[in-house]
């Protein structure tokens, strides 16, 4: 096992990030501020950081919204103590404990927030939320405290509560360009404008219990111990012009692939890694060799992985009466109902 | 994805590499030929051919020998065509056809051989014996031809008939350098000559299904599709200087997490190819979970997996017991009883 050499990174403190971007806002407050963001699957993953402090990434990342799946979120300003709550109860204290810690850096002396976000996301359906979750509260933030951010500026705020955050702030794909400056600044989301009616998302859960190792853990040992890993960052950027192209050409074989590959490669990138990093379970394994079977007889079926045990499908409308044989607990989400 | 750019290879055929062996070799031919070489089980894999033709591998690899568990063959001569038996019965027309094929490489015209070859490898191992088969060949076929090839020799000649049959020439540890010539003649095993009567090697069966996917084709899909293999020549070099230094130190922990992280990240380098190639089943991945908490919990306790989805603990004497109440159904291979 060789080590890693480290990247560039910068030496910013996300306080200053932030301070830097307040400059330019004109403020005036409102009395609250509501927003929705919609969760997003990353097809070309973010799967390493170059900077842990500001949330940079390795590498470039494409992902898709899930349409009206995602988080619905008020603040409010509050009195004595900031107040979370999350799906109408008081919010599990970890839980508050981040969000009040995203909080800490847009605070005054002595001004707190009551939050209020909703998931409509299944619980059952193996997503992560903190992608939508923050970048819901940054832009129901930037109405309360009337900043008047552009969704780059939002999706780069929302980026230093959890990275996959950054690419919520879109409908459709969206790309977060890796950017190479150590402040930060050129690290943010774009949407790309292809709408796709014909495409789905199946979503296979396998477990709803909570990861042993969080993801930012998970990159970490990665990119600390992982020899294969040193090849990944050719290959993401590699995956991210195929998946570009194959989106701007509706090629739905060449982005299934690029997805899939990408997936297990970023998954192959853990498993090389020391203590291993395995997030499957041996149903992942059953269901990845049940889609390479449905695939070999001529499905046109692919598939996505997070950090998790999870599988998302990926196919077109055409096939999902096949799809839901062949797994009947699939759970079909459509990226562009309108 | 990313092709991989190819190595220098050989151009020359294996006949004319036997040929140029034969040259050296006083010929006196006896009555009979047998011999017995063992099963082995590679620390540091051979995944990856910079040659084809000559069976030259991309990195050296490291294995160790399972003792009395192998082949054992007697070579005649035979009239007018080759006879081959297998465990006492005629063999299978596929394994008769490989063997004729190897024998092609050595006969003279009209000169036939009657093979009678023996596998003492219970068959519920899940161990491969073309490793322990070519091996125990080659040296009944010296005997009979009466060549007289010193163990090297022997090595390179057994190469052609499978990889990794290469290493099954000595007892205990060996190594087989990789070589850098074109014409393969450093491409052979030796041993490493350090006894360590406390390792034990546990064999844990998930399947006795043949593969779907031979190793052969399997490591060419990789080298030829798999972006991560690109970091897999690295890896395997300095696993293999640390398998080395862990087997001269009696650094069991050491050599543990080295084979384990090696095999680990040859599985890797194949999830990452396309189409995806997982020899692993479900049982597989729980298997391997069983192992990772168990090491958790303080037990010395590793494994390393071939191409297939059978698992091989290593593990010291002195935690047999443990290891047996964890996995009722492990058969315990002990390398070094004499």
């Amino acid at each position: 096992m060789i080590r890693i050499t480290t990247l560039n990174g910068g030496t910013m403190t996300r306080q200053k990030f932030v301070e830097n971007l307040l400059k330019r806002a004109d403020v005036k407050t409102a009395a609250r501020g509501e927003a929705f963001a919609p969760a997003n699957i990353a097809l070309c993953k973010y799967w390493g950081k170059r900077d842990a402090e500001l949330n940079l990434p390795v590498n470039s990342s494409l992902s898709i919204s899930l349409g009206k799946l995602g988080t619905r979120t008020v603040v409010k300003f509050a009195k004595s103590a900031d107040r979370i709550f999350l799906n109408g109860k008081h919010a599990p204290k970890a839980f508050a404990a981040r969000l009040s810690a995203y909080l800490d850096l847009f605070r005054a002396d002595g001004q707190f927030f009551e939050v209020r976000t909703k998931n409509n996301i299944p619980t059952a359906a193996g997503l992560a939320s903190s992608a939508s979750g923050f970048a819901a509260l940054i832009k129901a933030l930037d109405q309360l405290m009337g900043w008047g951010f552009n969704p780059r500026e939002l999706s780069m705020l929302a980026r230093l509560g959890s990275g996959s955050a950054t690419r919520s702030l879109y409908d459709g794909f969206a790309i977060w360009n890796a950017g190479q400056r150590a402040d930060g600044m050129d690290s943010y989301a774009e949407p790309l404008d292809a709408p796709w009616d014909s495409l789905r998302v199946g979503i296979l859960e396998v477990s709803k219990a909570r990861k042993k190792t969080g993801s930012t853990e998970g990159m970490n040992r990665t990119r600390e111990t992982s020899e294969l890993y040193e090849a990944w960052p050719a290959q993401a950027d590699c995956d991210y012009d195929e998946l570009r192209t194959a989106i701007v050409a509706q090629d739905f074989p060449m982005l299934g692939k690029t997805a899939e590959n990408n997936a297990l490669a970023m998954h192959a990138t853990m498993m090389a890694a020391w203590p291993p990093l395995c997030y499957w379970k041996p149903q992942s394994v059953s269901l990845m060799h049940k889609v390479w079977a449905a695939r070999e007889e001529g499905l046109e079926l692919y598939f996505t992985m997070d950090a998790g045990p999870n599988l998302k499908l990926l196919f077109l409308q055409e096939n999902q009466a096949a799809v839901k044989k062949l797994f009947p607990k699939v759970q079909v989400v459509i990226p562009f109902s309108s």
